[in-house]
């Protein structure tokens, strides 16, 4: 698959087949991640494929109750009141339809990071989403369809607790991967002209 | 460009010629970061894109300023004692070019982002460094070097007042871009079983 065309559809696929993903697959999304920086070229990622039935149940679980908590934030719960085929509408729909399937996507993925001696912060994550980013890619260009999540942040404690995840570890993102019932397309954005400043905060691209 | 070629075949590249970058490439970069997911798809993304000749020279300043505050880490520091033809020697080697010669890449992008309503801290990040190696990814299909830096951000109050990045909006990279001098290749990396567990944190993959 070309690399722009990867790019451009690759969006995020919430209703996900429980049919198996093979190892080799498997292999390639997580060939795919390593090659993505991180800070003084670090690699403090450790990637847990989870496939286990009853671990994906368990934490099914936590991420449900995380979501419970995720709506009462203003920005999700004004999404709950939406109009169903509004963007915001369908993005909660299908959220929602993730949360309760979680346990069904072929393997889950937990991207973690290794953050002793590095600056807390927003860019701690330039260590790991790169990799989070090449995963998504590398998954869409296989036709597997993924979405990166943050939502079981909220159980954090708890999801440690069932993977063994030791102290100075953070949990970045859980990706659900499986074979997807909707289809790949390009994502709904704002264009570009209006994220984009030229030399200086408020000034305009010159095209 | 093949997906799978771009991903394994992007590396920093920290020499760079000074010729132009053309607009269409540019906007080729941004239209690839847009696509990139952001949580609940807020899309709090700015890219300022920097070619004023002024302001990347006292970006410079600023940049050169941070990189000795980096070289007092005990992480750099060790590195800066490593044998010149080890990877971290190279790495910093190639760091201290960067540092010394930022002014001269044709564009440097920051990528700030929106953090007003998000949760503090590394998931902050999960919303602007997927965007951020879209960019990266791109610039390597179009053939342009490039590197994630964070490092204007030991200068950051100084570094927003130059560009005027409002309260409420953090930089999360700097991204300087050219053309190569350097080759692209195959990143320095630990293999996959290394930093892959599967089920529970400790567990070796099954194959």
């Amino acid at each position: 698959m070309d690399l722009f065309e990867a790019i451009h559809t690759q969006r995020a696929i919430r209703r996900l087949k429980p049919d198996p993903i093979p190892d080799s697959v498997i292999r390639q999304l997580l060939e795919a991640a390593i090659c993505a920086p991180s800070g003084g070229n670090r690699q403090g990622w450790v990637f847990i494929v989870i496939r286990d039935p009853d671990v994906k149940a368990r934490l099914a679980e936590l991420y449900r109750e995380g979501f419970q908590e995720l709506l009462k934030i203003p920005y999700y719960r004004d999404a709950g009141s939406a109009p169903p085929d509004s963007a915001a509408g369908k993005m909660l729909a299908s959220a929602h339809h993730l949360a309760e399937h979680l346990q069904e996507a072929p393997i889950l993925i937990l991207a973690c990071l290794k953050t002793e001696g590095t600056t807390p912060g927003i860019t701690m994550g330039s260590s790991i989403y790169p990799a989070v980013q090449n995963i998504l890619l590398a998954a869409r260009g296989l036709g597997i369809g993924s979405t990166l999540t943050t939502i079981h942040r909220f159980r954090d404690g708890q999801v440690k607790e069932l993977l063994g995840v030791p102290a100075g570890v953070e949990t970045a993102a859980l990706i659900p991967l499986g074979y997807p019932f909707g289809k790949f397309g390009r994502p709904p954005r704002k264009p570009v002209s209006e994220v984009t400043y030229f030399d200086r905060w408020g000034r305009p691209p010159p095209w």
